[in-house]
């Protein structure tokens, strides 16, 4: 998407050099935007673990081009290539141990070097790779827009020329994935197509990257947008200024629970109180076939207390008191509206679901 | 209640020095508990006007301290009193302008001293009538209290020595008050009668009351409790961590909607979803007995958007980002289980609520 007009993928190779990889340094936005140069499996593995990018799409894409790196400065010797192959994939994996597409892009990556002969075709495949990991999550993020957008279009044409009012918690933008984001996408698709809309967005405490991520992402590219607290969106939806919810999703179970960002389950309840429409974009790698109650089954990560008792180092409780930080909580699918995929918009149940992902039934 | 062991009141006269009036400087807490003199009505204009104190209850004891402290100091000459009288009046009502407790407290003094005949009987009877308006309000506090707890007592009596977890939001502690507080009061009477309990404490963004007045109060007097971002009420509600809730009110119609701090209404919600009782803890001063819908009727205050977008100076957002900062949300009475009044529970509705106050038929 765009930045001072201009227009970015979260990592790309870098121009004239395609043995550079670089990336937005996110642990400095929303301040300061700045572009690191990374040139090796280490400065990867470092970038990642330390939080210079984040989001589960832009992980992904992250460890595919952090194996392409190793593949690089890997010796040619046929055996100690492929040890530095795998000792690099244990490097990428240890950084972000929950980060599902982490491993899954890291694997892909293995897959596809093992099955080439030479060093130097196995070295063309890690960069094919690489790019193809990359492009796949954006293509998925920008075809979740085109379907959410029919969903704003239609709002909007009950609005007369006012803009739709869209609430979303948290950062499932662009800067979480490749590009587009997840919940973010259709409201650049409708803003691209010119549907005048406005986007409330939660300051997502405890790490508020609603106020330091979305806002930034939102701002740049020229999305009409007011940062709130946490606490407002009930308020807003009561007083008829929210026509529309859109939100991520980190794990979706195949009966259509949504683990996202703590406090996504409070919207919620609000959007079903107040008659409002609640969906969930998400690609399907997001899905866990598996599961079938969230709020029994899916485990919270729960963080430092820190996280809560500090912002920016200021202590805002004093120094004793104990603090609790989860993670995520799981909106039961009742309260969900609809789910909005790479494939398609689908009702948060099995049939559903099912209905557009037919290889896992 | 109890701070570092010692028993204290919000607001109170210097011990051997009657004629210097003694609060708690609120804006150093929870880092310092520094103690100010207050000499004169300007001195207390100032301290209500910079927040030094604050909260309904506080605010109109403080004016009736405010109304002492200018008789102390007014001219002998009877119409000179008079008009410092009144000009005290003036100086106290405008420093908080949506404050119902200040003019209702300025009023009784006024009303009190005119009825006296020598300026020094009205000096005594404004002496008198200050102390009177903190101790009514320190005994509405202590009624909620008696009341309240029997619905801890009653929670406690299914957990067999467990202890009873409560969540409240933002301060309607006892620093809101002259004492005991109207949401906590239950829960310090529960306390001090050795009912295991423990408190979860919203932060309450955007002014993080929770985390910088009701975590220390809390903590002062002993009672368990843990500091949580606002978003994770429903999370600890959906996994049966929370028994009951109680807030404070800021407005309450006669049909039992409950106007509080912003984020009130999402935590209902929840409660209500889980099958979690919901109480608002209130003296009937707060009733507004001319109102039917909450929603609809009860004015919302907005305040600076700095609020939201800075966290004790630090910019959280780009410095172009708009923010709106909703100071108050409205609870349907449909989501609230009762009332917690100064002459006992009733439920949301009006028969109800004036079967106790029936001199407001």
């Amino acid at each position: 998407m765009k930045v001072k007009g201009k227009h970015y993928r979260t990592i790309w190779l870098k121009e004239h050099n395609p043995e550079t990889v670089q990336i937005i340094d996110q642990t400095k936005l929303p301040h300061k935007f700045q572009i690191l140069d990374l040139r090796t499996v280490d400065e990867m593995a470092a970038a990642i673990r330390e939080m210079y990018l984040r989001g589960a799409g832009l992980i992904g894409a992250a460890a595919g081009y952090g194996i392409y790196l190793a593949s690089l400065s890997a010796p040619g010797d046929p055996e100690a290539f492929e040890k530095a192959m795998t000792d690099a994939a244990d490097l990428l994996i240890k950084t972000r141990p929950t980060a599902k597409n982490l491993e899954w892009a890291v694997n892909k990556q293995l897959h596809t070097i093992a099955s080439e002969h030479s060093v130097e075709e196995k070295r063309r495949a890690a960069l094919h790779t690489a790019v193809e990991i990359a492009d796949f999550d954006a293509e998925a993020c920008r075809q979740i827009g085109l379907h959410g957008m029919k969903l704003i279009e239609e709002i909007a044409q009950g609005k007369k020329g006012e803009p739709v009012n869209i609430l979303t918690h948290c950062n499932a933008g662009w800067l979480a994935f490749v590009d587009y984001g997840s919940a973010t996408a259709p409201i650049y698709a409708a803003h691209d197509r010119g549907i005048p809309i406005h986007v409330w967005v939660d300051e997502t405490r405890p790490r508020n990257q609603g106020a330091s991520l979305t806002a930034w992402e939102l701002g740049e590219h020229g999305v009409p947008h007011t940062l709130i607290v946490d606490n407002t969106g009930g308020h807003l939806m009561q007083h008829g200024m929210v026509d529309l919810v859109i939100v991520g999703s980190d794990r979706t179970t195949v009966t259509g629970d949504v683990a996202n960002k703590i406090g996504t389950y409070l919207k919620a309840l609000a959007a079903k109180d107040n008659g409002i429409p609640f969906y969930a974009a998400l690609p399907s790698s997001t899905f866990d076939w598996g599961i079938t109650d969230g709020i029994r089954e899916i485990p919270i990560e729960e963080r430092d207390p820190r996280e809560v008792k500090y912002i920016h180092g200021n202590l805002i409780c004093p120094l004793g008191t104990p603090a609790k930080n989860y993670g995520f909580d799981v909106t039961p699918a009742r309260l969900v509206t609809g789910l909005i995929t790479e494939r398609g918009i689908c009702q948060p149940n099995r049939e559903s679901i099912l209905k557009i992902f037919p290889e896992k039934r």
